[in-house]
């Protein structure tokens, strides 16, 4: 075979001329009786190729190629005649004649054409997921994910940072319910777990002194599947000594507006705006809120709480609120069939009901507006700045629900009336965590984070007296409505550290066994540290303007945690059991 | 806490005068009285800083501290007296004079020194590992490896390659008795396998149109463990399409050279030498020979087939061979005691017993001197070049044995003699290497390398006919005695695939079983392509001139594959194995 000269995608008009030598495959052939034309592809694009009487022999073999055939082709680049130019394609302005053409592999049609627009089943494309990796929107999604880790790499070695590989075969730890075990041969009835994040590894390393350390790290949860989340995903981690919550939220922005840069060519102004989590939760009743467009949750308790209305001051007399979205010009666009669908989507957030007025120039209107007359709704229009044709949708319940129910269908209604400017790229921090979540059910807290989290050092007197008021040195970085990444800074001081596992319910037996090998090492001198973890599938699948997270991984799991094309779980040989000192208790029904 | 201005190791003269802020560990504290002299350490080095009257306060806080806690100093920075100046650290030539001294953190003291050299067992270092890390030596290896990758990954980036994440959940192979299984929670009864290396689907990549994959993936093996294995290593993993054997040597050589540049400041000349398996074999015992010393193999069998020493001449009869190592002036060095501790190390390779002779003035000399005279004698010394002085050891036996011993022996003698220069780093490529290995107890042909590897086109023929001489299209870089890596090209013909299952002894069923996708992938176009793939930590050890492989890996785990720091693997919650539906059937005798 000859050395390939050039790549397909890169011949042009410059090129007119030259000898060239392609390989690559075939993607569709056009046969005109004594002239064949051939658009031929590789990963850099496609070329087409001319066969005709300049060479007969050529030709000929011409005949017997079909779709996906790997060839290589030897001819000469042209000028195309002038109506035959293509600006579709890079190389739309040339053509190659074939001189010679060698068929270096043969192959069967493909179960689905390899073009960008695929209408099959996503199942059927991860079965045969090294044809649908052929598509060119796919490899350039991969070829953006290679660029997006190059250029991470580089600034953060640039910082000073070590890249350093922390073990995938670990230890199972307490919050391990949903650990992936692996048992050890040599250990009789022991286990490795698989790493839900390296996030011991990376405080270790701290103690050690590194002081500046990432890597792109596999991680690990063998959660319920959704369709964002996968068995095993990519994290870039971060973890540095001594620096401050606002040093470390500094060099991420710096390192986020690289990769924007590199990556997509966009400058995004820095510092990105902060907010605090009460209120995203207040303004958008989310803790990653879509700030590219309004539509914001308006309080009203304080106006309604005395409506005759019982679904409002019931909601407020039993502690919760009612609150409230302004769809600005929607009152004449949806039905009362379109409210009704939306009460029903708001009841999957658990909304027992979706009240709504109309405005028009007469007023409110529609099945409740009779409980609010007169000053009530003269505050009502004031506060939500409603104007004739708009349309309130209202929330009265405990206060998550009224923030998922209309958090979620401000999310809905931004989409559904392109509200959203989709080629904006919005960052935001949210900050002032809560450091303790409670569980009511239980009747303890939980941390919110991870038990490393480190309180405000104002709050941490509040730990005794009133543990749900503990603000976290924690931020989480979001982009467009999606959780990109969070860190904290990180408890330092042993007594602290034991204190919060104490308030979180360990007993000291129990923390010993689960982190004693940390707890000892924080006796050996631990500097103040803290970091914060990306995750790179997301952030690549929204630079790359997918909407499923599976596009972003090579060779993703189903929902089920299965890849289809190695068929991966699967059986296994009964010695590799005996030899584990393990055996199945259940066996799959089929 | 103050903003750190400067890293320890990093202040020098030109800062005199300077007021800075330094945070870091305490390497050591000297007490004069009314005088401290502190030296603090962190990742960059090790600065003084001087606590007296200048500071009282700062003072009475520096006689409270100890070995390895972290604190902050602000200070100004002068210059020492000439008198104390320290020219064995970066920053001799000044001292802090401190202002304020912070405590931090405290610390126990640890259980051995924070220094280079440690005088503790190894179990201990690894229990301890944080502070282990420490050391000086150890963030330096580590930097190195850092290094080492981000050159790698810009090298191939460069040339185009796409770095692309493969599975670490996948499917257990047929070669996969020393897989690690994960068993699956939702799937009943079955398993996913950690990957022994990436292979399959780095050839799938290049199925899908890729073209140039690279990925520095972790691998996994369960198998017995020796000084220089892992149960999880790291692979610089590298595949290519539609590039020849040749090409794809000359590419990894320019990375090599980019590696070697950038991270020990040394120009290595390409190409690098290439040696076929059998001259390896034949002239230096090993296929992974250390060519920076001779002392090569001599083959003898021609001159002492006819000897009356009957081991000689009977292993040739037996189809064996006799051959020799020449150790120039080792005649007056080594006692008989010396030479038989020889022997009882060749026995270690089944050599059973270590002929040799002394060369002196007067002749060959030695108990077995009398069997070897006249004409014989003069041959042997004139195809061992050996003159007075020199003491020739002998191998006589099957040539795998004779090889195994006289290498063994040979790499033992060059480092005792001193006959290496450990400066120089030699790299070698081993090249047309066998496709196939017999195993005579089996009496089946195995893969010497994997099933995929291509055959020499012009070999392909005698696949039926003679497989033990059938080359395979592969190559081996080694370094200094080392295996550092090795690749091939793979087999890209359905047809020739299948034909190499059989021979290998898979029937159709087996070969779809295990490999189906893969055939079937090869049914859909794929292209002539191949790769390499070299092991990272091993090459990290080699440029950091370490021994120990566990020194290149942040957390290591000991020969039984045990991490002593986290005290994984162990046991876990009944309600984990019930999940899983798993039992065990055997438990640890403690």
């Amino acid at each position: 075979m000859a050395q390939r000269t050039h790549a397909c995608g890169e011949v042009t008009a410059a090129h007119q001329g030259e000898q060239v030598v392609l390989k690559g495959w075939v993607q569709k052939r056009r046969d005109l009786g004594g002239l064949i034309f051939v658009d031929m592809r590789d990963r850099t694009g496609i070329i087409q190729v001319v066969f005709g009487d300049q060479a007969k022999d050529a030709l000929e073999v011409a005949e017997k190629i079909r779709s996906e055939y790997v060839i290589e082709v030897t001819g000469k680049v042209v000028l195309r005649d002038a109506s035959q130019i293509n600006n579709n394609i890079k190389t739309g302005e040339i053509e190659v004649l074939a001189e010679t053409l060698t068929i270096i592999n043969e192959a069967k049609t493909p179960p689905f054409a390899i073009e960008d627009k695929v209408e099959v089943s996503e199942d059927l494309r991860l079965k045969y997921r090294y044809l649908d990796l052929r598509r060119p929107v796919m490899f350039d999604t991969f070829k953006m994910r290679s660029d997006v880790t190059v250029t991470i790499r580089n600034f953060l070695q640039q910082e000073g940072f070590l890249e350093v590989e922390t073990p995938i075969l670990t230890k199972s730890t307490p919050e391990g319910a949903r650990d992936y075990l692996v048992p050890s041969r040599v250990h009789e009835g022991e286990f490795y777990a698989l790493p839900q994040s390296p996030q011991l590894f990376k405080q270790l390393l701290m103690v050690s002194g590194f002081e500046k350390y990432f890597q792109i790290a596999r991680c690990f949860r063998d959660e319920d599947l959704r369709a964002d989340r996968q068995p095993e995903f990519t994290q870039v981690d971060i973890e540095t000594s001594f620096m401050s919550m606002d040093e470390i939220i500094e060099m991420n922005e710096r390192l986020i507006q690289a990769v924007m840069k590199e990556v997509k060519g966009i400058e995004v102004q820095a510092p990105f705006q902060r907010m605090s989590y009460e209120e995203a939760m207040a303004r958008y009743g989310s803790d990653k809120p879509d700030v590219r467009f309004g539509l914001e949750l308006i309080q009203l308790s304080d106006i309604v709480k005395d409506s005759s209305f019982k679904v409002f001051s019931g909601a407020i007399e039993n502690g919760g609120e009612v609150k409230a979205i302004n769809v600005k010009g929607a009152a004449y666009n949806y039905s009362r069939k379109d409210i009704d669908a939306l009460g029903e989507f708001a009841a999957i957030y658990k909304a027992k009901g979706l009240a709504w007025l109309k405005v028009t120039e007469e007023g409110l209107n529609g099945p409740i507006a009779k409980f609010f007359e007169g000053e009530m709704a003269d505050k009502l229009i004031e506060r939500t700045g409603a104007e004739a044709g708009d349309l309130l949708l209202f929330g009265a319940d405990q206060s998550t629900i009224v923030a998922d129910a209309l958090g979620a269908l401000r999310l809905k209604l931004g989409k559904e009336l392109g509200l959203i400017d989709e080629s904006k790229f919005a960052f935001l921090w949210i900050v002032d965590w809560p450091l303790f979540e409670y569980d009511e059910e239980e009747g303890r807290y939980y941390a919110a984070h991870h038990p490393f989290t480190r309180p405000f050092d104002e709050d941490i007197e509040l730990m005794d007296t009133n543990p749900a008021a503990v603000r976290a040195q924690a931020y989480d970085i979001v982009l467009n409505g999606y959780e990109l990444g969070g860190g904290s800074l990180r408890i330092y001081e042993p007594e602290l550290q034991n204190k919060m596992f104490k308030l979180l319910g360990f007993t000291e037996e129990e923390a010993h066994e689960q982190f004693g090998f940390l707890l000892e090492a924080f006796e050996y001198g631990v500097p103040p540290h803290g970091g914060l973890a990306f995750g790179l599938d997301r952030f690549v699948m929204l630079l790359a303007g997918r909407t499923n997270l599976r596009d972003t991984i090579a060779f993703p799991k189903t929902a089920t945690a299965s890849c289809l094309l190695t068929s991966a779980p699967s059986t296994v040989a009964d010695a590799q059991l005996e030899e584990l000192n393990l055996a199945v208790t259940a066996v799959k029904k089929d």
